[in-house]
This record gives C-alpha cells, sequence and structure tokens, in this order.
C-alpha cells in the first residue's frame, strides 16, 4: 500500500539572528512550499518563524517540534505545533524527522543540530553556517539550498 | 496575529487490539477528520493505524509521533511522521501535543498516557478503557467520544 | 570480566505526600542502604526526598533523575544527580534504570511510572498505592516491601 | 543544610577511538577519581571505557548514561548505569549532569555533546577534539585536563 508520508524538509537556524538570514529563510520557506514540501522547525522565532512565515505564503505547512510544555508558545505561522517539553533534547527530533536539512547561520543550538544529521546521515545544506564537515553541501542562495534538498532527497529514494 | 495551529485531538489505544476497538478507533478517526480536526496518535498499529485510516478516508491529516529512529516505520495512513527515537518517552510527547485525547482499550503503554494525560490536565475522553479516575470521561460510542472531545476542547477557548 | 554494575530499588511517590506515606518511605530507604542496595528516584521533595534521607542515614547512595535543568534542584540527600531537563519524561528514565521497584501512595506522575514498570516487566512493589494489576506485588510494611524487592531482584538473577 | 551533591566531570569521545585517545581517557579516568570527583560518561566502549576504567583502577565511582534499554549493555567499568532508551537524546543529559566535561577526539555525537556543553556553559576541555569555540579550553595533557576541569569547577562554587 502506498504510504501518505509527506516528505519533509527541515530549517535550522538562531532565534536571535542577523537580518540577512531571516530574509534567505523566508525565501526557503517560500521555496518548500512552492515545490510541495512539509517545512519542519524547532517552532519558536528568528529563522524558525522567518522559514515558517515564508512556507505559509506560499500556502505550504509547518510542523513545529516545541522545546516547551505549552502549545501556544510557537510562532504563528506553525500549524502542527508537537510539545516535547524536552528542551534542547528536541533538536533531536527535529533532525530525525527530516528527509533533508537546511542550517542557516546559528550559534551553539544549531550545530548540536548539524553535528545531529551528520551522525545520522540526513542530508544537510549549510548557508552561512557552521563549517564542520564536507558532509555540509554548500548553498549560496535560498534556491539553490532548496534545489540541492530536493535533489538529495530524490536521490534517497 | 491569528495563529496558524490546528486543533488536535489523540487517539491512543494498543497496537494489539481486539476487533472491536479497532472499529470504534476507525470511526473515531472518521469523526475527528469530518468535524476538521487533525489526528494525532503513536503511529504504529492496531488502534493508532485504525483510527489514522478511518480519518484519511474522511480526507483528513495524521500526525504520528514514532517511537523508533525510522521515518517510514509507521502505519501507511500517516502524513506527517515524528521521528523521537525514544521508545516510550515518545508518549509524554504524544499526549502534550493534543488538545483533547480519546483512549481506547489498550494496556499499559496506554495507562502511561492517560496518566500523564490527567497529570498534565489534558482533557480525556475513555472507551473501554482504564478506570483510574473521575476525570476520564466516560463515551459509550465513537460518535459521542468525539462530540465530547470537541466541546471540552470548545469550553477550554 | 565481572560487572563493576551496582543493583538499584527505585522508590516512587509523590511529592506531594501524607505523613504515613513520607515514614513509611523514609525506612524504605533505610533498609534498601542497610541491604548494600542503591536507592534511586526522581531527586525530587516528599517521598523522594524521605526515601532519600532514609538511605544517607544508613551511610547508603542515593541517585536522583531530576525533572529539571538545574544540578541543585533537588533533595539535599542525593549524592548523584542526573540531570535530564525533560520534565515528566524522566519518569521513564527512573523506571528503566531500576532492578526493582517500590511504589509508595502517588498520584498521577506515580501511576505513569507504575505503568512503564509494567511495561518494561521490571518487579514493582506496591503499599498504598494503584491497584491497577495483579502484577504490582502488594507489601504491608517497609521492611516487608524491600525484603521483596531483593527476592525478586534474585529471582532474576 | 549541607548537600550530599558529588562533583561530577563528565568524558567525552568515540566508542571507536585510537589508541592514543584510549591512553589519555585512561588517564583521565585516573586523574578524576584520584582527585575525589565522580566520572560520568556515556557508557559505553571506546573512550568511555577507558575513561572509566582509570577510574575505577583508583577506586573511583562511574556512571553511565545509556542510550540503549538495557541495564547490562554498558562497560563493566560502570557502576551506576541510567538506562534512558532515548539513543543520542541522552547526549543532552550527559552533559547537563556534569560540573565539567573533558572532550577527548570523537566524531559526530561527541560534536553534539560540545555544542550542548557550549548552549548550557558548562565549563568543558579539549584534547585533540573539534575547535569550534574558544569556550572550549585546551588541554596537552591527560593531567592538565582534569586539573583545568577542577579549576574550572572551583571557580564556579
Amino acid at each position: 500500500m502506498t504510504s501518505s508520508r509527506k516528505k519533509i524538509i527541515g530549517v535550522i537556524g538562531a532565534a536571535d539572528a542577523v537580518p540577512e538570514d531571516l530574509n534567505i529563510a523566508q525565501t526557503i520557506g517560500e521555496e518548500i512550499a512552492s515545490n510541495g514540501y512539509t517545512l519542519l522547525c524547532g517552532g519558536m522565532g528568528g529563522v524558525m518563524e522567518a522559514a515558517s512565515k515564508g512556507a505559509k505564503s506560499k500556502a505550504g505547512t509547518c510542523i513545529g517540534i516545541l522545546p516547551g510544555s505549552s502549545k501556544t508558545d510557537c510562532n504563528p505561522y506553525i500549524d502542527y505545533a508537537v510539545v516535547t517539553a524536552m528542551g534542547h533534547a528536541r533538536n533531536v527530533i527535529v533532525v530525525g524527522s527530516c528527509d533533508a536539512i537546511i542550517a542557516i547561520g546559528g550559534s551553539f543550538g544549531t550545530l548540536s543540530e548539524i553535528a545531529f544529521a551528520l551522525r545520522l546521515e540526513i542530508p544537510i545544506i549549510g548557508l552561512n553556517t557552521w563549517d564542520v564537515s564536507s558532509d555540509i553541501k554548500k548553498a549560496n542562495t535560498a534556491k539553490e539550498a532548496v534545489h540541492m534538498a530536493i535533489e538529495l532527497i530524490d536521490a534517497n529514494n
């Protein structure tokens, strides 16, 4: 029987991000939705909110894997709020649920997610982010990043 | 700003369930979808699969909070697979992500979820299930259970 | 090679407990330590603190599996504070780490732990607690509870 | 009231490590125990086992935060096995439970732990490991690493 499962592209990055990264994140969210993929993120502000806003502007779907214990403590663009109440341990769930991941900028929380993606061998594309492995594919633009993510997902299926 | 967040009704019960409970679960899934709510479950077989099948038959949406580490190790009706790789600890996430929960039959795993729902004060409706608290509202039919869940969600908003 | 692993007896029960349960918990802690076993609990107040106090009064060792994110937010009798920052999900770790468990009184949090113990087939002894399965062995006194726990551990080895 | 809590030094590094790192880890374990601190690690092989072996050779105490669901699936030097059954999410617990951490070599799992330590502002000392932040204090020898860890713990108290 055919599976109903939708392919998911994750966007990871800081809650406290510079304007340039927010612009990139929003365009990435738009491209993910325009290409028919589901966006998954940590559900909070900054890069997560910008990407979610972009996806919703193109009628996309956003899943937020929340660190806290409240369903409503997330950005307003999240369709499906998954309440982990597990703090940073939710980073493992963010990463493990994605078919491909795009990392934008980011601090130590993002680094932990990149490390898990590399450990779990989930395709990861980076923009202005941690350069800790050649397994992080570098993209120069938002469109290119989403294009690379889709190619990597297709190559795995 | 208005939140995009969809209201979620969880269905909990055994992977190894009797036919009567599976029939009830499927009708509950249908009713959840027909009334415009999102179904969330543990993503696996038995009651979880029957409810997911019911929801999909009415063009609904199913979120599965998976215990394992594989995106594809879930029932075929799951739209959004959340990969926790946390085994039984995922039960806390199943419960915490729901606006209301319907418990059908079930063994010790279901009992742990009922206990968390009671602890977190998330509305819970029971059908042929553990009778451990008067805070579990008893329903006699699938339709009644979903109707009660919706009333409890509305009362909380 | 011989394993260094110490045998662990868990004590579970409410942070907000009646004096009778606190007295029982303290004696149970004393007996666990006197018999050379390690006490493990959720690390907080009430039954957890009383049991820890009892164990320390007999030169025993106490492990606390903490729900919060602070090393020092635990009762003063904890030797080894394991910081989960995972809230109620830490209940799964409390249960899974024990060779046998003694449940005293308790509310819904304790019920979730009892359910996990039954699910994981970890020997469990109950005193004035949830009566949800004949697999919970009933004890009438603190000494009897610890004696039963030790017998069940020995039977498994 | 005085807390019974013991100060913990964590050792993180790969299960699949080169001999040089294993030798360093063993000496670090010896030094941790000789100085009266408790060793905490992920409980498995490689660097974790070597450090545990070192600590036990000096009559120290070893806590293992295990990724799996079996109490006995750990290295033979672990005194207290904490069974998380949470896979990589246990890395958050390893890090959060330590007063200071020493990283030796390591791959992506270790990188995730370093990232969490930096995020949680837990003192971290590195030997031949990921160089992702100036907040990782560099040590050249095992003895120096433990000496630095103890100084950082003392400075925080």
